[in-house]
């Protein structure tokens, strides 16, 4: 990567328990075919040592990551209180995983890092030991000053992005918890982070419907024109390029995709069952609105198949890719 | 085909100012190309060749349709009481293309075609006529004699099935819809759709979940739990191969769908939105629980490019290969 940031990037092992140490290890042995800048692992040796036989090289400060990295997975050591059998989650993991998450933002916070990338948690596991927020998004959030209703998760694949404006809610409360100010929220923060962390100088952003064909002229449902539509219309009042509300079955097509940069979909499973149905493998998961670079894989923990040399790198390995091109944007950037 | 059915394909040109006409005409062009069984259009032949100069074999007979499909397209001719242009849709045009659809499907209960295959009809044009029927879907199971409830639509494309419980609703409104008893019922059509009409001997089921990760445990939502869970029990304890509910996000890229012949789906998005994304130029709407076949390009009338030779007619091919195919398996069937 010739645009490589000068500093590593910060990866945070996730649950030592689950494949987050045995991604992060096959990233480094195939870093030259997958194109990786350098990184730095944070966590527990003995969590990569029991999935992974390959060299790492201990540090004591990340700027010695660069010059490592040719010889071994670059870690930055912490001890949990007993080495986890993958597979199975303990208390000690939990608090391991997040002192990793808790390093690597502050890393990436104080300059250190180019970026934080995320490896698995296990949310039941961190809530045992009173782990606060929903998720691994909204700490790093909070850790950054931000609000975590001013940050948004976007789901970024090769030919496609996705930004839910709700996320975890049951399907029935959707409807009520769509308002026009959420989804102007939400389109602005899609529309800065294809600016800031994709370079994207005039960043075309296409949004769906809630309703089977949009509503089809509130034949099949009002929330296109009593909440949508105003909102798109207060966001192309502010100059953004923005269309819709599109039909959310014929917009992820090849043809309809190249005509936006991402799609702004009202609920969950319309933003990942597309992204995931055309990029399993590669889809990154992307949290904009940060004043730092955050991606982690589009996965979880998959307990049952740590430790069985089973795990898939290649989502990880976009995540570390992604966030070392984002990072380097940000370092360009004006 | 050597497994071409004695009789042909019954296609009605759907509304004679859309794109019916000319994707039919065009798939008769490229008949050898997309490997196509004989068929027969019913219309008005100025409605197709307003948009097509190739050569139109009107007959008055189906059986003289095999022996003509090599010279023209073999049409059995309806005159609409004044010429439509392409684009613009008229009364005239609507009585057109239900007496076609009409036709069609009389042909098909008949034995004088081997199946139905229809082109896209404005439903606000039939409404205006007097036609009752949410679709051609609808009409065309009354014909039969099948109330309307026991017909599903599947989607059907080359790496994926889909079937939707609920279709034309308010997203708003499908929680409430779904009831057990619906899913069972959809659930078994699609089962028994996948053995006759695809000569699958054990059709595999895949149920979705109808919220985020499948409620997770009923954090996120409790219709898994009190719908989904116990109709696919029940379809299970009758002998089906049935699984789920699976969340939705998770079961459209490749090495899922491996592993079902259809996915059940809860909501029309959640159904079609995978298909189109994945399969956009060739899905077929495949109307399952019929005496007869019957399938259908998944698109509209394209009123906006009618008349301008940009239609293509892939879907339509589609559409017409697979009618072809379920024919020849009903046909053989003991």
């Amino acid at each position: 990567m010739s645009e490589a940031p000068p500093t590593p990037l910060a990866i945070s092992l996730g649950d030592p328990a689950g494949i987050g140490p045995e991604v992060i290890a096959k990233c480094w042995d195939s870093r030259d075919e997958f194109r990786l800048p350098p990184f730095v692992a944070i966590g527990d040796p003995r969590a990569i040592a029991s999935v992974w036989d390959g060299p790492i090289e201990v540090i004591d400060d990340p700027r010695q990551a660069d010059a490592a990295f040719d010889f071994g997975l670059p870690l930055l050591q912490l001890n949990a209180a007993h080495s986890d059998t993958p597979g199975h989650p303990s208390v000690a993991g939990a608090h391991c995983s997040l002192d990793s998450l808790e390093i690597a933002v502050g890393l990436a916070r104080s300059g250190s890092a180019a970026a934080v990338v995320t490896g698995p948690v296990a949310k039941e596991q961190l809530y045992s030991i009173g782990f606060q927020h929903p998720g691994q998004t909204e700490f790093v959030a909070e850790r950054c000053g931000v609000a975590a209703g001013n940050v948004v998760m976007m789901l970024a694949g090769p030919t496609l992005r996705t930004v839910p404006v709700t996320t975890h809610l049951p399907l029935s409360q959707v409807p009520r918890a769509l308002t026009s100010a959420l989804i102007e929220s939400r389109g602005r923060a899609a529309l800065r982070g294809l600016e800031r962390s994709f370079g994207i100088a005039e960043p075309r952003l296409a949004v769906s419907g809630l309703n089977p064909h949009s509503g089809e002229g509130g034949q099949l449902g009002t929330e296109e024109r009593d909440i949508i539509e105003p909102a798109i219309a207060v966001l192309a009042a502010e100059g953004w390029r923005v269309s819709g509300p599109h039909p959310a079955d014929t917009m992820f097509h090849a043809s309809a995709r190249a005509t936006y940069d991402a799609a702004l979909c009202m609920y969950h499973d319309q933003a990942l069952i597309p992204i995931k149905a055309l990029h399993f493998e590669d889809a990154v998961n992307v949290t904009l609105g940060l004043p730092i670079v955050r991606t982690a894989p589009d996965h979880g923990t998959a307990f049952d198949i740590a430790g069985q040399d089973r795990a898939d790198p290649r989502p990880m390995a976009a995540a570390i890719r992604m966030a070392g091109h984002s990072a380097a944007l940000r370092a360009e950037a004006p």
